[in-house]
């Protein structure tokens, strides 16, 4: 099958065999979509080798233990867990730390014809959600954890920085229960589309006069900047939430942090339920999301288009 | 009077006009506590010049308007707010935008024979409570602020810092919620002390052995690899509270915090009514945490000696 893969920080499609795992299942790929950390991952990110990838959508082929699963169409949770720490025995495998995760950590990903999963971590796509739609359950399951790492409610005022594709399905999930929230960004038309929400937004130029007023800040935009703009727009007592890993040593200065009482809060994976739940109950439409769809055979052609400014979601198809 | 201040980072005693603000109270200094922010201030922190200090005990000579504090012995909290903000009228001045701060910020401090301090800022300090006990009621509220931003069971494994004066009374305080605090340092003896308040000890050359180990890890060693210390301590989704307020800058590898969700805690000050609680009802010992006793004369001799190594608290009398 084809596969896109990185070795080395060289990355290339190439014709490997197809999966196959003890006890997993076995997913032909629909659709999968390009994350800022592929990108990362390709500049030497977490030294990972092999098929890069974590965003699909597929059909079961071999079910594995689950034979429930044979034929259906899923997404999967990223994070295959070791089945038997206390972490995974309760339900969660995000952190164990004997954990492989698909395309980033010990695991084949997803950019590819066919990938392997415990069947435990796929989970049925509702029949109302387009492969289109259901490609975006990991990122939105992730912009959705955010609310495992800190309350918002109604009369948080949330500040996202980054109009990237992260950004702004983070700035959607977060107007789903705050209502003020605001996207920092750099590009007009990106932030149309969060305008198009219900969303403030505000060119980077001009935070100027948005200092200390926000009481979430969201870092979403990937760059080290983000970390500065947040410091500056975030209150006294506030919480910056860190929603980027991007590659690199950040500095600051912690006697602001320890005057004014913040906090930083790291968050990473969500959970894919409540983010299908979301596409299919139409509170999260991710259509204007995609800016292009290429064939796995161009893969590396995707790739080198998801950098450009302006570009949202990159799709592959195999 | 007499005063210990700087000015463009020069320290000295000077001889000065007692000070008198419209409305607020006058305060007889009786001790005042060298912090390792007044250090820090005297190395150019906070930019701040006049009387520095403000940790004290002292005796009410003119009560402004709450005529009941004559002649009382008290502590005060150090933050004055504008008295009208919305923090101000909800009772906590600590983080009012137009505060004055004893010592630190607009506001003539504690290492002097008078200070003034509006008397809603004054508390009564029990009989039972020494002055050399009394003294210890401003850092023993910042200590028990850490619960005021993270929560501590029985169960939570704490680690703390540094095992200089600010470190050995977190530890203790901790030690009331938690079952399992352990302080890193570089001095026996300072450790020692802990030891007697059946916390853990451990010398920061054999941490190693103790990494992801800690719920949460309180960085009160006022140094900057104390954070890098933290950092390797933390569990995932664990917590460093930053309760040290030093000069400079740190960096950081953000995408660890992402990956592994850690939080980061800003804490300064806490109350002085259930610091003067624990003091009162001995639950919190300060006596072995009192290193020398100076007279306010010899101020600089006193800040020079609380720089030493091995020194804890150092004691200023008028």
């Amino acid at each position: 099958m084809k596969a896109l893969r990185v070795n080395n920080r060289l990355v290339r499609v190439e014709e490997i065999g197809s999966p196959a795992t003890e006890g997993e299942a076995l997913v032909r790929v629909t659709k999968s979509g390009i994350c800022n950390t592929d990108l990362e991952i390709v500049r030497g990110y977490a030294g990972f080798t092999g098929t890069i990838g974590h965003e699909f959508v597929g059909v079961v082929e071999e079910p594995g233990d689950l034979a429930e699963l044979k034929g259906k169409r899923v997404v999967g949770e990223i994070n295959a867990g070791c089945g038997e720490c206390d972490l995974c025995v309760g339900g969660d495998s995000r952190h164990c730390p004997r954990r492989t995760v698909l395309g980033i950590l010990g695991r084949d990903g997803a950019h590819a014809e066919f990938l392997t999963l415990p069947p435990r971590n796929l989970i049925s796509v509702p029949d109302n959600v387009s492969d289109d739609s259901a490609v975006f359950a990991e990122p939105l399951a992730a912009a959705f954890g955010i609310f495992e790492r800190v309350p918002i409610d109604r009369e948080t005022r949330v500040a996202v920085i980054g109009d990237g594709k992260l950004g702004l399905l983070c700035a959607m999930v977060m107007r789903l229960r705050s209502d003020s929230v605001m996207v920092v960004g750099k590009h007009a038309e990106k932030l149309a589309i969060a305008g198009k929400r219900d969303v403030e937004t505000v060119k980077l130029e001009r935070v100027e006069n948005l200092r200390r007023s926000f009481d979430v800040v969201v870092e979403a935009s990937g760059s080290e900047s983000g970390f500065a703009t947040a410091s500056d727009m975030v209150k006294t007592r506030g919480t910056i939430v860190l929603k980027s890993t991007f590659h690199g040593a950040t500095v600051w200065e912690a006697s602001r942090f320890v005057v004014d009482e913040l906090s930083v809060v790291g968050s990473r994976c969500g959970r894919l339920a409540p983010a299908l739940e979301l596409l299919a109950s139409n509170q999260i439409r991710t259509d204007d999301l995609v800016s292009e769809e290429f064939t796995l055979e161009n893969g590396v052609d995707a790739l080198d288009h998801a950098t450009k400014s302006g570009v949202l979601k990159v799709l592959l198809k195999p």
